[in-house]
C-alpha cells in the first residue's frame, strides 16, 4: 500500500479512535439524563422515561426527601408516603380500628374511638410555627362524626380524638391551621338543627337548620385540642377553609355552596346562583368576644351570635359553588376555586380591608355585609374546567387542579396568566406542593390527588384505586414523573421536608407507668375478687408468665411490657378466639381489658414476627368453667 | 500550511467526526443499561442504580407484569402489589373491618366476620389447575381464630370465610393447595383440648392436648370451602405444610417443632432435640377412609384416628425445628428448612416411598413409623444461618431465606451446592418467586419478605415498617432491585402473571337481586310495623330518596343500588353519627341494617368522591323522637 494512503488511513483510524475515546470520555462524565439526551433507548424507553425513573428511584440505603401525609378518607386512616419514591411507608390508624397495632383494642385507644368504628378523614394539617411546618403534630378531621384527631409525629401515633364537636354537622372544611397553630376552624358542611338530637322537619330548613363554625384551640405545649368557641352561621354548606397569614393573619376564609338554601336535589337546586360566597371571618375579634362572655351555651359549647359582634363576618361574592379557598404564602391574596366556573378568582386582602373600612358594600344577606366584588377581586384567571384547589411554589406560581378537565394549570401570582398546563389521570381533587401551605413553599414537587385511576394500574375489579401523581416542578414545564396507586381516599395531603420530623427510638423505661413490668420476677397474676390483673412482660422470645389460669366470668386487666429496648423490635399479643390483639413497641406498656366469658383453653402468642424463635413466643390462658 | 499536513489534519478531523458519529449512532441504538455500562453517572449514580431504576420503573400508561398477593398478618388484610414497580394497588379486607368499602358493615360481610373484628392472615394461596395458578381464587388462613377465607379474583373481594374450623388451635401451616385445588390442609400450631371450650389443666398436656389436621375441600365450580375430614395428631406444633405434586401428588407434608411436648418456656424447652419431623400424610388414603366412615364426630367434624388407617402417616426426621417444607416443582423432592440448623435437608420422595414400601424404619414415635433418615435424605445443603423457606425458579435452582444471616442463598437442585448468596435487609421470613409455587416457575423475580427494616426508610417512630425486597433473577448473581416498605405483616406472598387474572368491569343489572332499584320511580321507603325498608338508588350526583323520615326505635333495612354502570364510578354512603358507611361499586346493590336508636336529624352523603358535584350528593335521615 502507498505510504501516503497508509498514513491517511492511519490518521483516519486514529481520528476515529480519538473520536470514540472523546465520546466515551464525555459519556463517563455526563449524567444519565444527558445520556438520555443522546436518545439512549431500548424497546422504546424514551429520554423522559429515563429521567423520570432516575428522579423517582431511591436506591436501597438512601432515604426519601419528603414525608407525604395523605388522608385516608372513609377508611379513617392516614397514609405516610416518601417522596420522590412515592412508597407508602406507614398507615396510621386514626378513626378506624387497626388490629395490627391493637388500635381500638387497648384500653386507651378503645376509649379514644368511643362509639365509632370509622371516620371520614379529610384534610391533614401539619402544625406550624410562624407559618412554617414545625414537625410536631398533625391534625385531621372526621367529616362523618364531627371529630378531629391529633397524631404525634415523634411516634406516628394518634394521641387525641376530640369530639363529636357540638353543633357541627360534617366539618368538611378543616383542618387549616392559623400560622402559629393557635386555632383551626371547623364549619358545618350540612346545616342541621342544633344541638345534636334536635328534631325538626326538613321543611323548617331555612329557620331551624343552622350552619356553625367552631374554633378549635391548640395548646402550644402539647398540642391538646379543645373547643374554644363557636359561631352561628346561615344554613349554607361550608366547604373548605384557610387561615390568613402575614397581612391577613387574624382572619379566616370559608367557601360556601348552597347559598340557595335548598334541601332537595342539591345537584340541581344548589347550583342555581352564578355566585356563592367566601365568608371572611375576623377570628381575633370573635376570640375577644368569647372572652368578653358574648356567648350562649348550645350543646355544651360557647356559641357566638354574629349579630352580637358586628364587623366580625363579611361575605365576598365568588363564582360558582367554590370548593377550595387558598391564601397565598405572603397572605396578600385569597383565591377562590370556582368548581362550576372555569376560573379561579383572586381577591386582594388589602382591597377587601379597604371595602370593610370604607363600608363599600354591595348589599347584605342574612344580615352580613357583602363587600364590593369588583373592588376586592383583582383577577379572574381562566384556568379551565372544574377548578378545585390551589397550591403554591417558591417562584410566585400557583397550581390549580381541574377536576373536569383532568389537568393541572400553572399560573402566575404576578400577572395572573396561565403559563402551563399538564394532563393528570384522572379527575384531580386536591393538590399538594412541597411545604405548599407554608409561608415558604419549596417548589420542586407537586402531587395531584386523582379520584379516578381507570386503566392506569393492573385491574382490581369494578372499583379501581385512587391515584397520586408526582409532578416535577423544577423546570418551566410541569412533568408527570410517577403514578402511585393509593387506597381510598386521599382528599388532601401535605408534604414536609424529612429532616423536620424527629422520632424517638424506644419508649423509655419508666417505673411509674401503670402496669409496667421490667423484670421477670415482677411478672405476676393478681386476683381481687372477680378482678384479675395480669402483669406480663415480653421479650425475645418469651412471655412471663406463659400460663395464666383464671375463672370464667373474671374481669381481666392485662398489662404487657415489651422489655426489648431495641428499635424496631415490636412484639404482638393475640389471644385465640377472644378477638384480642395488640402490639407493644420497644419499651412500651399496653393495657387490655376483657371479660373471660368463654371457658376453655386459649393459646396466646406473639403476632409480630420478632426473632428466630418467634414461633415459640407463646403461652396458654386457661379459663376454668364456672360449674 | 503544507498541503499534506492540511490533508492529514482534515483526515484526522474527519476521523474524529466519524468516530463521534459512530459513537452517537451506537448510543442511539443501545439501551440505557448499556449506556450505564459506559459508566453514565451523575452525583454518584452508579450503573447498578440506573439498571435497577429502569428495571423497576413502570412509566405512566404502562402496567406491571405480575400481581403480588401478600398477606397482611395481624392486620387481617391482603395486600395487592404490582411487580416490578412494587406499588401497592389495593388492600383487600379479609378478616378486618374496612369502612372505606363497608366491609363488616353491610349485612353479608358483617355476618361473614361473625364474632371477630380481626384475624391473623398468614399464607395466601392462589388456586391451581394441574399445578398451575389459574387466577380464579385466593385462599388465606387466620391463625388466631382458625378460619380461612376465599377472595374471588374477578372482583378482588372476600366472598367466604369458613370457621372457626373445629379442633384446630392456630392453623399456621396453611393454605397450601393440592395441584387441582381439591384440598388444602390446616394443622394446629398449638396443641389443645378438643373440642373448643374443653378445659384441661396444662399439666395434662401430653394426654389431653391434641394436634389436629383438617382437610378443607374446595368446590371446583365456585371455590366454596367446606371441612372435609380431620386427623388426630400428637400434641406437637405443626408449623408449615406443602402438598405433593407430580410423583408425590396425593401426599402432603407438615413440619413440626416442639416434638419435645413442652408447655413452658418453649424458647428453650422446645429446642432440645437435634431433630424434629416432617410428617408425611397420604391424604388420598385418608379421604377414602373418611368416605368409608372411619371417623368419629368431635366438635362437629369427622375426625379420623390414624390408628384406624395404618400406612397413612409417617415421620421423616429433619433438623432442627424446621419452619418451611417445600415441594420442588417436579414433586420429586421435599425440602425441610432447618430454622435452628444451618441447613436445608432435601428428601427424595421416591426414596421415601421405598422406605415406606420396604418398611425401612428407624423406630416409631406416638405410634407412627419413622422412616430411615439416611436413605430418604439426599442432601443437607449448608445454606447458612436460620433457613426458613425455599422457593424455585425455572432453571432448576432453589432460593432459601436465611433469617439469622439476613440473606438469601441460591442453590442447585442438581448438585445441591450453593452458587450465590445476597444480603437482604433485614431478617427475611418467607420468599416468593414469580409463579414460584407452581409446576412451572417463571424465575425472573424473587421477593424477600423481610421482618425488620431498621434504617431503610424515613423513620416512623420506634416500630418500623416491614420491608419487601425485589430481587432480579435474570442473571447468575441475584441483584436487589428495590426496597418496598409494607404494613404489618406479610408472612407469605404469591406472584402471578398479570394476564391470568380476569376481572369484571361492572356488576350486571339484575332485577332479581334482593332490594335492587334501577329506576328512580322504584326508589321508596316501605313501612311494616316498626320495620322500615329503604330502597335507594344512587348515581352521579344524587340519591333517590334524598330525605328519609322514620321513627326512633325503628328497625331499618337499607338497600343502595349504584346505577352508574361505568367502571370505577363507585359511590359511598355514610350516615352521620350512626357509625355506618359502605360503598356500592358500579351496578352493585348493598344492604345495611340498623336500629334507629337516636332521634334527630342525620345527614347522609356520598363518601367516595364520584363527580364534580360529589359534594352535593347527600340527603337527610330524620328520626322522629318517640315521645
Amino acid at each position: 500500500m502507498h505510504k501516503g494512503r497508509l498514513k491517511t488511513l492511519f490518521t483516519a483510524v486514529a481520528g476515529l479512535f480519538a473520536g470514540l475515546l472523546l465520546a466515551y470520555s464525555i459519556l463517563s462524565q455526563i449524567n444519565p439524563e444527558a445520556a438520555g439526551g443522546l436518545k439512549a433507548s431500548k424497546e422504546g424507553v424514551s429520554e423522559d422515561v429515563v429521567d423520570a425513573a432516575l428522579k423517582t428511584y431511591v436506591p436501597p440505603g438512601q432515604l426519601d426527601e419528603y414525608y407525604l401525609f395523605a388522608s385516608g378518607g372513609h377508611s379513617g386512616q392516614l397514609f405516610v408516603f416518601g417522596v420522590p419514591s412515592m412508597r407508602r411507608i406507614r398507615s396510621i390508624p386514626v378513626f378506624n380500628k387497626e388490629s395490627a397495632v391493637g388500635y381500638g383494642w387497648t384500653t386507651d385507644t378503645k376509649e379514644m374511638l368511643g362509639d365509632f368504628d370509622w371516620g371520614d378523614a379529610h384534610h391533614p394539617a401539619l402544625s406550624e410555627t410562624k407559618g412554617d411546618y414545625d414537625g410536631r403534630w398533625l391534625f385531621i378531621n372526621d367529616n362523618a362524626n364531627s371529630r378531629v384527631a391529633r397524631v404525634n409525629l415523634d411516634s406516628f401515633t394518634t394521641q387525641q380524638i376530640l369530639g363529636p364537636v357540638p353543633n357541627i354537622y360534617g366539618p368538611h372544611g378543616s383542618v387549616f391551621l392559623t400560622p402559629n397553630s393557635e386555632y383551626f376552624m371547623m364549619a358545618s358542611r350540612f346545616a342541621g338543627p342544633i344541638p345534636y338530637g334536635t328534631y325538626s322537619d326538613i321543611d323548617n330548613f331555612k329557620e331551624d337548620y343552622k350552619g356553625v363554625m367552631a374554633a378549635i384551640a391548640v395548646d402550644p405545649k402539647d398540642g391538646n385540642m379543645s373547643v374554644g368557641w363557636e359561631l352561628l352561621l346561615p344554613p349554607w354548606s361550608y366547604d373548605l377553609s384557610d387561615a390568613g397569614k402575614g397581612v391577613s393573619d387574624g382572619w379566616c376564609f370559608l367557601t360556601t355552596y348552597n347559598t340557595e338554601e335548598a334541601y332537595h336535589l342539591l345537584e340541581v337546586e344548589s347550583s342555581q346562583r352564578e355566585r356563592d360566597y367566601i365568608v371572611a371571618i375576623n377570628w381575633k375579634m370573635l376570640e375577644q368576644a368569647a372572652k368578653d362572655g358574648k356567648v350562649k351555651d348550645i350543646g355544651g359549647a360557647k356559641v357566638i351570635d354574629p349579630n352580637d359582634v358586628p364587623g366580625s363576618v363579611y361575605l365576598v361574592p365568588c363564582a360558582k359553588s367554590p370548593h377550595g379557598v387558598d391564601v397565598t404564602p405572603d397572605g396578600k391574596y385569597f383565591v377562590g376555586n370556582g368548581k362550576l366556573s372555569p376560573t379561579v378568582t383572586v381577591f386582594s386582602f388589602e382591597k377587601f380591608m379597604e371595602c370593610v373600612n370604607n363600608k363599600d358594600f354591595q348589599g347584605e344577606e342574612r344580615g352580613f355585609p357583602i363587600v364590593n366584588y369588583e373592588k376586592t377581586r383583582v383577577a379572574e384567571v381562566e384556568v379551565g374546567l372544574g377548578p378545585l384547589h390551589t397550591q403554591f411554589d417558591d417562584q410566585g406560581n400557583a397550581y390549580t387542579s381541574l377536576f373536569v378537565e383532568s389537568a393541572v394549570a400553572k399560573w402566575s401570582l404576578s400577572d395572573f396568566k396561565v403559563s402551563d398546563k399538564t394532563q393528570v389521570h384522572y379527575c384531580p381533587g386536591h393538590l399538594t406542593a412541597a411545604e405548599g401551605d407554608t409561608v415558604n413553599p419549596d417548589g420542586k414537587y407537586l402531587v395531584s390527588l386523582n379520584k379516578l385511576a381507570k386503566d392506569k394500574y393492573l385491574s382490581v375489579g369494578p372499583s379501581h384505586p385512587e391515584s397520586m401523581q408526582l409532578i416535577d416542578l423544577t423546570s418551566s414545564k410541569m412533568k408527570v414523573l410517577y403514578d402511585s396507586p393509593v387506597d381510598p381516599e386521599p382528599h388532601f395531603a401535605q408534604m414536609i421536608k424529612a429532616d423536620k420530623i424527629k422520632t424517638f427510638e424506644v419508649y423509655p423505661k419508666d417505673e411509674t407507668i401503670e402496669g409496667a413490668v421490667y423484670a421477670k420476677e415482677d411478672a405476676r397474676v393478681v386476683r381481687d375478687g372477680n378482678n384479675v390483673t395480669v402483669y406480663m412482660m415480653g421479650f425475645r422470645s418469651r412471655y412471663y408468665p406463659d400460663t395464666v389460669e383464671i375463672n370464667e366470668g373474671d374481669h381481666v386487666t392485662w398489662y404487657l411490657t415489651n422489655t426489648d429496648f431495641d428499635e424496631d423490635i415490636t412484639h404482638g399479643f393475640g389471644i385465640m378466639f377472644y378477638d384480642i390483639n395488640c402490639e407493644a413497641q420497644p419499651g412500651q406498656t399496653q393495657k387490655l381489658e376483657f371479660v373471660a366469658d368463654k371457658a376453655g383453653v386459649y393459646p396466646y402468642y406473639c403476632t409480630n414476627f420478632c426473632s428466630a424463635l418467634h414461633q415459640e413466643m407463646q403461652g396458654y390462658l386457661l379459663v376454668k368453667p364456672k360449674s
